[in-house]
């Protein structure tokens, strides 16, 4: 039996809401890289007028009667399109707690407290970001509360719900119990094992242009497609767009070139899980990834398992030569290797290493909690967030940059996004774990720099996967075992108390 | 009395459209720009929907029920709000002549067809353009027919009044004609004239960042925005976006300057005009541009009537010197003048001089007419671009570079555009005629590079008035005439007679 033509129809509306989409993602990008400062208003209207376009064909009747007759008709569609039509009410679901309104001013506070923050890092003036930040605040506040009350969510489950679909505060809060009781043990012990052999220092000048080809030929070794994607930069990280058209940035420091490769690679692990995604599906909800957490894991994995790794290392130390032109025992694999993996209490959230980057996303976890409740106010978060610092990190930023204008992600409205890092890291390493055993040759591969066996692997078990299963039933079908932070601490364990 | 309701509904929609054109503008310029050329074809999907949704809204019964209502309620409304309503119209009834499917498959092959042209210019292989602008043709001789049928005008003059609002083929031949009798005289004597005393040939190489730090300043000085704007370099230069985020392109050649710097600072002319638009209209159809005839007069006026100028020369001159490290007799301003107007035949009608560039616009005026009525295949458009230019301009292209691939506007669906150059040429005179007049000590202000004079009477006469009189009745108001060929004649004859 063939879908029913209600089907057909609503995925040509599916369809048209994705070109619209990709059409926000190239806007958006170039607001980050391209644009003009000033033009961020003009921007604004535009960015408005697609996200409420975009909010008109998911709540428009005939979506919703399109939905409600394929629903009825459903015993002719495959597994592949039930999916998708349990995704597309999932969306609609989400769209129709919101009112078109609220989604354009959003969009458009969105925009001008985008470019304010670049503003207030260039200046290093908090207190002209503030009121962009609160008005940001206050009607993520109200699309919290409308949210919440139409899905039977608390406000703020509502806003992590969007990121890391079916997963609650609760579930959040459990975790981090299981981690925190050993996370500062660990911390504290790698810390004490790592001073005994530190590593080398690294130094040198490292111009843009020279760190930049470095990052673009470990970009195409791992396999980014540069005749379909860029690298540019921009204040802070990030990937936009999809398969067919992906734009990836970092930011490059002048004094050494991990920052920047970092950033590079990490956006890199996102970009290929949408490389990956099922093409034959890719305009459609179910072709889409399953979230940010999952996201998030494919990022982290390739950061923190894979080039954080002395395979990897080995087969990035004559890039570093080539394109650096360094040499000397501070570049050799295992002084690499200790660097990278050094524990070290920073400021900065892309500083952190894989231990104390939980403390940092607990504080944003509970000051974000504060601003949206409000218990805290945007003018206050200067102070706030230093005395959270304080107390998670055992430091206090240096100024605003090291402290609470170091994110973009409040800026433009990301609120319940940072927990799903931390869901992102654990993900990575149930992942990880279950990868290595079945590849066991994958050390020599990564040594030699073929990343096939390793995305292979990858596109099976999770992007391939797109958005036809929960998060949960991805990772026990992939894994064999339901996510837990049993991994993780197996892993930290392995990695950072390993004598040296 | 007030405007009424359906008036000001209206308005709200014509400025959701404004916003989707917005979105239109920036995703083509980053199509030409920054787009790497594997990306087309999603692209061209996502220009697809944006377009289509732009028709949708001007074909809407929603729209045509607005517009019938206002009109029966026009006595409340104010002179700009009555020419508002007459200019929705006339977008209305040109859009309603186009059916969406049309729309959106044009947009899709023009999006492959502008890759194809890049690949083809840098391939040198005309032949794999060959199918993808026979399929551009195809559509648009469709196009062309219905819009014909709708509006009561022959195919071709359809064309020509999506570009030159009002004005028919039959104007355009009757401008020709007079210009044509006395221009081979014209160009003949010139030539002879100017071999008596040949300018000093200009020689060096001049790599693209001096090139573009030269037109950064020029363009500046004109008054260009950069904190709302962007100069970069493209296969073509072109201007995109508005005023609030104008995005103007240039091409740099390594031999010689004025390529890149004559391309922005014609470019900025388009720019200026779009940034004197009526501020407080310019989301409105009657705060638009009056029809690209007058955009090409704005561009045509700074490019050959303020910058081909002993004046603007002797501002420029301290600029070279600065930006490219140059001097000698052949930078003096006597001699950058002769070299400017130097009047020669070319293939190339971005290296054309005023007088042969009129042969230019004749020649692709002749062959847009064969291919969309069927004379001409595709295929066989090389060959025929040879001959006519043999024909029209007394020399063959050395290679489809320099011959029918040089312009971009085919690939991207833009027939009938080229009259509207003719045209452009014929105002930008006659109100530069006036505006020397008007304003006595010009040429002291434009050595001194002071534009203030300039830009303020034409953002009187012509910026300001946006869409709100046709052509014809904005010309007579500024200059006091009807648009002739006589005041061209003037000043042809005047500038390249004049004894050396």
């Amino acid at each position: 039996m063939a879908a029913s033509p209600p089907y057909r129809q609503l995925e040509e509306e599916f369809r048209r809401l994705h070109a619209f989409r990709g059409a926000l993602a190239t806007l958006r990008w170039d607001a980050a890289v391209m644009m003009p400062r000033g033009s961020a208003e003009v921007r604004g209207e535009q960015l408005a007028a697609l996200e409420t376009e975009c909010h008109a064909i998911l709540t428009s009747p005939k979506v919703s009667r399109l939905i409600d007759r394929s629903q009825a008709n459903s015993q002719g569609l495959e597994d592949w399109q039930l999916a998708n039509l349990r995704e597309m009410r999932r969306q609609r679901d989400h769209a129709l707690a919101m009112p078109n309104a609220l989604v354009a001013r959003l969009a458009k506070a969105s925009a001008r407290a985008e470019v304010q923050w670049t503003e207030a890092r260039r200046t290093q003036n908090f207190a002209d970001f503030a009121p962009h930040l609160a008005e940001v605040v206050a009607l993520t506040r109200d699309r919290a509360a409308l949210l919440g009350q139409h899905l039977g969510l608390a406000p703020y489950d509502a806003l992590v719900d969007e990121f890391s679909p079916g997963v609650l505060t609760a579930d959040i809060d459990g975790m981090f119990k299981v981690l925190g009781r050993r996370l500062p043990m660990l911390i504290r012990e790698s810390i004490e094992l790592q001073a005994v052999k530190p590593s080398l220092p690294i130094t040198g000048k490292f111009a843009a242009s020279k760190q930049k080809a470095l990052c673009v030929e470990a970009m195409k070794a791992l396999g980014f497609p540069f005749d379909r994607g860029r690298l540019d930069e921009s204040e802070h990280p990030f990937t936009e767009g999809m398969a067919g058209d992906l734009r990836v940035t970092t930011r490059f420091e002048p004094n050494e070139p991990f920052t920047g490769l970092l950033g590079a690679l990490h956006e890199t692990g996102h970009a290929m899980y949408d490389l990956g995604l099922p093409a034959e599906w890719r305009d459609q909800p179910v072709g889409r990834n399953r979230g940010m957490a999952l996201e998030e894991s494919q990022s982290l994995l390739i950061e923190m398992m894979v080039v954080h790794s002395r395979p990897f290392l080995t087969f990035l130390k004559p890039l570093l030569d080539k394109h650096l032109g360094v040499s000397g025992p501070e570049w050799e694999v295992e002084n690499l290797y200790r660097h990278l993996t050094r524990v070290h209490r920073s400021s900065l959230r892309a500083d952190a290493d894989e231990l104390t980057y939980q403390a940092h996303i607990m504080l944003r976890f509970e000051l974000e909690q504060s601003l949206l409740g409000g218990d805290l106010k945007a003018a206050d978060l200067p102070a706030a967030w230093n005395a959270a610092a304080e107390r998670r990190l055992g430091l206090a930023p240096a100024n605003d940059l090291e402290g609470c204008l170091q994110d973009i992600h409040w800026a433009v409205g990301q609120f319940g996004y940072f927990p799903a890092h931390v869901l992102g890291g654990l993900i990575a390493i149930q992942l990880w774990e279950k990868l290595r055993g079945d590849q066991e040759t994958l050390d020599e591969e990564l040594a030699r720099g073929d990343f096939t066996g390793l995305f292979a692997w990858l596109r099976q078990h999770v992007h391939g996967v797109g958005a036809k299963m929960t998060v949960q039933d991805l990772i026990k079908e992939a894994t064999g075992r339901p996510l837990s932070a049993a991994p993780a601490l197996r892993y930290f364990e392995a990695k950072y108390l390993e004598p040296r």
